[in-house]
């Protein structure tokens, strides 16, 4: 499959683009998921305005059958919020985020989620609200080239 | 007090000077404080090739005693590390990283944990046991300025 290196300043552009999709939603909270959707959950945080930003992790062991093995790290706490942002870099298989989802949906059933993301493959099993590109290629995120 | 624009390339640079600087400790996990923290401890759990990034975010009360006001939220739990680093952005009054290190010190006194800044300030309650540069102006970082 081909790379893509994927730029800060096109990060800047499509993190402005989903502040702007996602707008109508009124998010009050984002949560970010480690460690794909941390620059993100920065970066929305600061363009609207929202102090409360948390982080859930997940793990995907490496084993035949994955599906049953995705494993989540860290709680969230709410309060008094109504409407939360979940945000990652991609809906690649859609594992995590379905894991993710799965956990907030079922533990805050008070709280209205929904789920941004810079990239989406229409094979992902989750499909997020709000996202800017479909991934054609491998992504290599800014991120996981520039400190290494 | 004049302002600085922080940008990404130096962001880049600094962290990568952060990375090097902090070697020796051998960090098995991140703690990042948000919102900050929260892009430097994606690039340096990147960098550094660890997994495990926690977030813990704090909130300052603007009150006329504001050093009694600082509130935290979220918490940690680490399974079988001895060595955290924690990191955020600045060191400016030092309350933040002092109120976030008495709960993790007190908390996990089996862990040794280091502080790792891009910016610290003289004056800062808390000195960091890595940082990079000394902050003379107001410092605008390029996630404040670029989103909004």
């Amino acid at each position: 499959m081909q790379k893509r290196y994927y730029s800060y300043k096109e990060f800047v552009a499509d993190t402005r683009e989903l502040i702007t999709l996602q707008k109508d939603f009124q998010a009050e909270s984002i949560v970010a998921i480690a460690r794909g959707g941390l620059t993100l959950g920065h970066a929305m945080a600061e363009g609207l305005n929202l102090r409360e930003v948390q982080t859930i992790r997940t793990e995907l062991y490496d084993e035949s059958c994955k599906r049953e093995n995705i494993s989540l790290f860290g709680s969230c706490s709410f309060d008094a919020v109504k409407r939360v942002l979940v945000v990652d870099d991609i809906a690649d298989s859609g594992e995590t985020l379905k894991k993710v989802m799965e956990y907030l949906e079922s533990n805050f059933p008070q709280i209205e989620f929904k789920v941004a993301t810079l990239f989406y493959k229409p094979v992902s099993l989750y499909k997020p609200h709000f996202w800017v590109n479909e991934a054609k290629e491998w992504i290599e995120f800014f991120w996981e080239k520039d400190f290494s």
